[in-house]
């Protein structure tokens, strides 16, 4: 096992023992049996896989300037607690039934409390909805009760604030994307980089080094996780088409019945034929496309150029954050396993 | 004029200017057309209509102890914007198409936006949900940024979590007891308490009085909140099939289109007979009740002497609540403004 897995394993024990504690208290502090239920059933959902990369990457940001302490590692949880809070809602947009290869939250309600009944998934999906806001204030309590130094805390509440708000802005012109047939390469790398690098990467790297008390500047430490998590994103997107859907828990067509516009799409109809691009264009808006014309959209992705595309933009912008990552102050143990951490991500296939 | 309508009167004007400075600032600050777009319309929705009672009640929670300072009142906008976050997500999950008198927010997204067009309503129902949870971060950010020192600021965004955490359970409550078939009484005044009351009355008046940074005891002043602010809701729910539209800027039907199980509903179908109980029952899942039928379940209420009942909660509860008040430590004369802010609260008839 290399330096980094050693150090990331041990944070995520870490990291899974107040997650668990924190999600075990809440499930049961509740003398209302429907409020136990579903705050149960909010505990099951964050706990069941996930590879806790955020708060992971908290203490990582942390621990540049300081070994964190108990307070720091409970507060950590609070971004892995807001992931639920963001995909519970994402698969209500997106309409997805399944997430991580589970039901998704509001399909889970729509089962265990509402036997699947078919004029009961609105209603699942309202129960989806307001569990998703609890998350948010289970994430700012997690933040808010760690024990860390009042001021400390509200520079961590603060920052926890941002993310929500950027990732919420991030979401609104990810939601408008298919509306907006002018959709550009540039507005998605600004998608990727409000809703998937600040919440990812950049917010918790930023966090765990504000919250450790003793980070003077975070500019590259910023510059490195915005970099990084954009190309997570294009890595992502990969993955949804030509991953192994064993491994990524998600079913492979998902993507492209969702209508997403990721930069395989955009660049396969950029470079592609007339014809080839209307191709596309049809399928992403079918909601169902046949297992033969999904062959099809991956040759033309291939063909075009435009997964090579893709897999080149990872890659340059994984170097230059790299650049960024050798100039930030702090540690040079915990910079070398920062970088073997985000090596991992990026060529991770699950 | 009474002495209480000049003291409130003012303490409208204070929050109006704050409140408008505020989501002014974040209408304006991206640099993202469509973001612009939406936080305008968060804006406008904000500050259309609102009788600002929950900022009034924390800033009245405060001057109990000591006046204000503009750092408080800066933060009492916190608990006005969170009525956004609550508000745009109610009315998708009742999918309601008016609040106030005007349209709900999808609604007008969907106008606006999407023109209307049918095959739109979901995307603006997403959008709607996400503009709510911009709304509830600009709610925590609106404390967080109100520069009052850090101790307190933290303990208001404490509280300001803990009102947004049980207001969620208690709209889970709700959103279940249209399905409860033995919702009862007690389960419903839960709900009043948990939905109305904390994030009405009860949570605005202890928040203000937390970060006056001078209370000593608060116990008294949660009494009173809760109370009234289950009082509040009894009428508010008298209002909604009683009350004059025109005045209440809501449909005068829409309660029990809704299916709402409201005292009202609850009291008729247990004391009239097995044909009127059997009546509302069909009336309020019709989901469009004809006038005819509305006269009719109106005149059920009024028979059965639901309709008494619930004015004789009501008015037993605000005496109830008034001797808490009178031992709330504090200001003698805010302490009557309360009072009679109170009184017109439940006296209102918008």
């Amino acid at each position: 096992m290399e330096e980094w897995e050693d150090y990331v394993k041990a944070l995520r024990e870490e990291v899974n023992l107040h997650l668990r504690e924190f999600l075990d208290r809440k499930a049961g502090e509740s003398q209302d049996t429907l409020i136990r239920k579903v705050s149960g059933m909010i505990r099951e959902y964050s706990l069941r896989g996930g590879k806790r990369i955020r708060p992971i990457l908290v203490l990582l940001g942390c621990d540049l300037f300081r070994h964190h302490t108990a307070e720091i590692a409970k507060a950590s949880i609070s971004i892995e607690i807001s992931q639920s809070y963001f995909l519970i809602q994402d698969d209500i947009i997106d309409q997805s039934d399944t997430r991580r290869g589970f039901p998704s939250f509001h399909i889970q309600v729509w089962r265990d409390i509402f036997n699947s009944d078919p004029s009961k998934r609105r209603i699942a999906e309202s129960v989806g909805i307001i569990a998703s806001d609890l998350s948010e204030s289970y994430s700012h309590e997690a933040m808010l009760e760690a024990g860390l130094p009042d001021d400390i805390a509200l520079k961590g509440d603060r920052l926890l604030s941002e993310i929500f708000e950027v990732t919420g802005q991030g979401e609104l012109i990810d939601v408008f994307s298919s509306e907006n047939e002018s959709f550009s390469e540039a507005d998605l790398m600004r998608v990727h980089l409000w809703k998937t690098a600040k919440y990812t990467v950049e917010g918790p790297l930023v966090l765990g080094a504000t919250i450790s008390g003793r980070a003077k500047t975070l500019q590259n430490l910023s510059r490195f996780g915005n970099l990084l998590g954009i190309a997570f994103q294009i890595q992502d997107d990969i993955l949804g088409v030509f991953g192994d859907d064993k491994k990524t828990g998600k079913p492979i067509k998902s993507d492209i019945n969702e209508g997403k516009k990721t930069l395989l799409v955009l660049k396969a109809m950029e470079l592609g034929s007339p014809e080839e691009a209307s191709f596309i264009s049809r399928a992403i808006r079918s909601g169902n496309i046949s297992d033969d014309d999904f062959t099809r959209v991956k040759a033309i992705m291939e063909r075009t150029g435009s997964l090579d595309y893709s897999r080149r933009l990872a890659a340059t912008l994984v170097k230059k954050s790299k650049d960024y990552l050798s100039r930030v102050e702090g540690d040079a143990k915990i910079k070398r396993i920062i970088e073997g951490f985000s090596d991992y991500l990026i060529n991770r296939e699950s």
